[in-house]
């Protein structure tokens, strides 16, 4: 794919991967509109499988492949989510998922890949390493490169939730995405923008991670400055295919702190029952920090994902 | 209500309190299905009002009260999901809940009990205490006591979780439901005995709190010895109005390890992304415990509630 994807583009990219996916519920929760004075609706991605909307853009690109290249397999150096989504993606093609993750990755994430049938070569922990290893291993296989969101197939993919969001509410004002690389802000901003032009699409990012809002308003992409954040999946920089489409279709980026992104994190779990990882959080942070007049309005909040490392809570409770 | 609820009693129960309740999702998930090699079912009441079935029989027997009796409000000694469930139904009739708690209890079930909108009254942390403050609260107010379990209007409240969960799955060859008190495992069972008389009923017990066991082993109600459990809503004993019940509708009881219940509340949280407190995952315990063959069955587990203290989770996360 080499323009830019267009509705029709998110369109046949749902038809895609509709066999693979879950079509994830849109939950609302009285308690948190009457919080925020608005009618919510939360697109429930930590549902998906892997437990995030990165198996959408995953799936799409894989199952876009040619018979050539997918014989080949894939390969990526992300560690996150998007290392899941790519192994059982490529599993449910029946294709080798090769991915190259640092030595000092965290067991949970290592386990997780590997239950998906992912096949890691490990390499140091630093970019240098993580690529030249990607690259001696496609020089090995010939396996195509997916990138976690600078690629219009992974784009159009994420685009695919705010569809099913959009489909099935039908008059939402707003929709709130968090933005780490921008693929699933771009994907959301797309399908929004055309199905309903008057939406407002808002991206929500930690402060301690601005480069977006930065970005936005430098014109070009700031790369982020040592970010700190529990948003952990939000710290990556913009990339030059999300970083257009973003600025020419979300109308607005909002910046929350850290505490506002744990008490939104809190909120969720305790009135709404749901897990939802720390980067999820981030757009109802948006919401709770009245940075945003949305009273009365209809708003839609994409649910990114729910993967949260929960070995601490549980040693706690055994020690009991 | 003076007899045993049937199943008609429980279906007037269940009309009384619609307008009030939520009606819950039966959620599936195919990892789970996976594990256990079985169709499962989860009833989530969870997803409940207040966070816990508890609000089906506190709303019935809240709303089965003469104007007479209503007006003189409602009072109860206990101090976890009953106490914010009687709250927050005397609070839908527009009557008085006073809410007898012992001064030591956890402040986040005080808070919980207060945003409900219950009167509390503290009192020492021992039973004779709770019972002569409530019988004061009683002698001054003329209120009705409302006790969490032994009483037919709770069951008959309880029992309509199970009177959805058939309706939604036609087919189902079990119910777990954990056992506590058995007010939710006892009304359980006689609407599904009723509507589907070849559906087993399982009631799922910690090993460190098998008073419920132990009583149908011996033909009368043991009080549980000193129970340790992580399980909390499940320590008490069987009343009197409960007992019968289950002795004669309840296929069997199983018991299951700490380890098991915590293996089972973190299967829940990491693959279905949903808030299960302690004594909902017993029921799932009992399934990965093997101790049950299930093997290609339908079977449905009522989650009993989500409400978990999560400070120290958050707290943890704050301190990164």
């Amino acid at each position: 794919m080499e323009n830019r994807p267009t509705i029709e583009n998110i369109r046949v990219a749902h038809q895609r991967i509709r066999p693979y996916i879950h079509k994830t519920p849109v939950l609302t929760c009285n308690a948190l509109n009457e919080i925020v004075g608005a009618n919510l609706f939360f697109k429930c991605e930590n549902f998906q499988k892997v437990g995030a909307f990165k198996f959408r853009g995953a799936c799409n690109t894989v199952f876009s492949l040619s018979n050539s290249e997918a014989s080949r397999g894939v390969v990526t150096h992300s560690s996150g989510n998007h290392a899941a989504a790519l192994a059982l993606a490529a599993r449910k093609r029946g294709i080798s998922p090769r991915i190259v993750m640092p030595s000092n990755a965290p067991k949970v994430k290592i386990e997780a890949v590997k239950n998906y049938g992912g096949i890691i070569t490990f390499c140091e922990p630093t970019l240098a390493s993580r690529e030249s290893t990607a690259a001696k291993v496609i020089e090995e296989t010939g396996a195509t490169m997916i990138h976690p969101f600078n690629d219009y197939r992974i784009i159009a993919g994420q685009g695919t939730a705010a569809l099913e969001l959009i489909e099935e509410i039908i008059d939402l004002d707003y929709i709130l995405a968090p933005v780490g690389g921008g693929g699933l802000l771009s994907g959301t901003a797309i399908t929004a923008k055309a199905l309903k032009p008057t939406i407002k699409i808002i991206g929500c990012e930690p402060k301690n991670a601005d480069d977006a809002y930065r970005s936005i308003k430098a014109g070009k992409i700031i790369p982020p400055d040592n970010p700190n954040t529990i948003a952990d999946g939000l710290k990556t920089s913009l990339g030059n295919k999300t970083f257009p489409i973003i600025r020419e279709l979300v109308d607005k980026i909002v910046l929350v702190t850290e505490e506002q992104i744990i008490t939104a994190m809190r909120y969720i779990f305790e009135r709404m029952k749901i897990i939802v990882e720390p980067s999820s959080a981030v757009a109802f942070a948006v919401l709770l920090s009245k940075k945003l007049n949305v009273t009365d309005k209809n708003v839609g909040i994409i649910i990114s994902g729910g993967n949260v490392d929960f070995s601490k809570f549980f040693e706690g409770i055994r020690c009991k």
